[in-house]
């Protein structure tokens, strides 16, 4: 692996930088070419042919900008095409679902697993898959939560409406008594201080931002890739689409971290 | 126009079967070809160039199938594409704003209207300068209200939260004393119990799917355009996307109404 290189990371959209800005965090020197397919968002409706063509777009377009590493940072991307990524890619891939999973199996006592994300990533049931081919006996309490994104995406990160959907999504799993969350969403870690507050003394909140950003650093170490420079790096902001109404998301996902978007093309004529 | 051809009505989803229910209520005898670029919505946060493009392919699609009129019942394409749409096609073409706005128009007493709808919708300004153009002295309090489309698609239709985020979104344009409310969004008509209900006496309320279904009977009466048929028929449903969760929308905005829903393609190579 060429430790100079920048890493690669994709998105239906801008919930990605969520992940851009934890593995920035956790490793400042590193470059990163992030890519939203903003032309495209969202992926999480669309059918497993759809999101794997766009995925494969995606992933061409920053191999083509020559990173080191692609780190999917979209669910329904990593369910729906990150093994066909891996063999089509020379370079690792890495999808945001693994890290999420593997954090949460070290995490529970109970045994009791709770899941919340879009409708097609838990649909998708690659969460659910994952748990159980690590470990057949623990129990998942999945349930879709798709009015969290428009949310977080109003600002309501402290909110009363934003505390009883919560209260109402979160019962049946409280109920059950799990005792791990998992955030299956690249939106949902900045519902975190508000989850602490609320949930955090009855159960341990598992984000997928950072766990994926710490399997980034594992996957340079053991490929001798970290970058040599000490100097912090920015965010090059790549997006299929004019950002528009997403400018002021970015600005809060990403504050001064990143370039100003380039728009670009990964549709193959 | 003849007769005896079917009505296109196109949106970038399924929330223009909203449109297509009301224009099938009220002309029942008119056959309808539906199409929803489920491949590519939602079109309210793509670029004015972006959604023209696709607005132009779904228009052409419908052209070919052999329609008499066409009806954009997508507040963003017929904001962003109508003028362009109404020059290319050689059938008329009908946009779902300028009805709403006209009812709007003579339902307003105190001058004052509120207008709600997506990010896309309220920032594109097509709303408020439509009803501009008509009367320059109206006082226009215009909101985007987004997390009413996924409460829809939540099925959350009589439930505190959205009574709440109703509540929420509607005060600042009580409190300046709008007397009429533009639901400036195809979704919206199946929260009209609950506004009706809540607001029904303080605000009168238009939804741009029967004002837009009105529109079209005109036009048909005016072209000499009515399906002379008595028969009772059915919507013609196709989409750019397997549907996925989106069946269960399909069922609840629909019914019986539409055929099973069939997979086409209008992107260009």
């Amino acid at each position: 692996m060429k430790a100079h290189l920048p890493l690669g990371i994709f998105d239906s959209g801008v919930g990605g930088l969520t992940v851009a800005r934890e593995v920035h965090r956790q490793l400042p020197c590193e470059s990163i070419v992030y890519l939203g397919d903003t032309a495209r968002v969202p992926y999480g409706n669309k059918s497993r042919e759809a999101v794997r063509r766009y995925a494969l777009e995606d992933a061409r377009f920053l191999s083509e900008q020559g990173v080191k590493l692609i780190v999917v940072a979209c669910n329904t991307a990593t369910a729906f095409a990150l093994e066909r990524l891996e063999e089509e890619m020379e370079v690792p891939v890495i999808g945001v679902i693994e890290p999420g999973v593997r954090a949460a199996l070290e995490a529970t006592q109970s045994g009791k697993i709770g899941i919340i994300g879009t409708y097609g990533t838990i649909g998708s049931r690659a969460y659910q898959d994952a748990l159980a081919r690590h470990n057949g006996d623990i129990e998942i309490i999945a349930r879709p939560t798709p009015l969290l994104v428009p949310l977080v995406e109003e600002n309501w990160l402290d909110h009363d409406v934003t505390r009883s959907v919560l209260a109402e999504y979160l019962e049946p799993i409280l109920s059950q008594g799990a005792d791990t969350l998992v955030l299956a969403c690249t939106h949902y870690p900045l519902l975190l201080p508000l989850l602490e507050r609320e949930y955090g003394d009855r159960i341990r909140l598992i984000d997928s931002a950072s766990t994926c950003a710490a399997m980034v650093g594992e996957m340079l170490e053991a490929h001798d890739g970290k970058n040599p420079s000490s100097a912090t790096s920015r965010i090059r902001l790549c997006l299929t689409d004019d950002p528009g109404q997403s400018r002021d998301l970015i600005e809060r996902f990403l504050g001064d971290r990143a370039s100003k978007p380039e728009l670009v093309k990964v549709e193959k004529d």
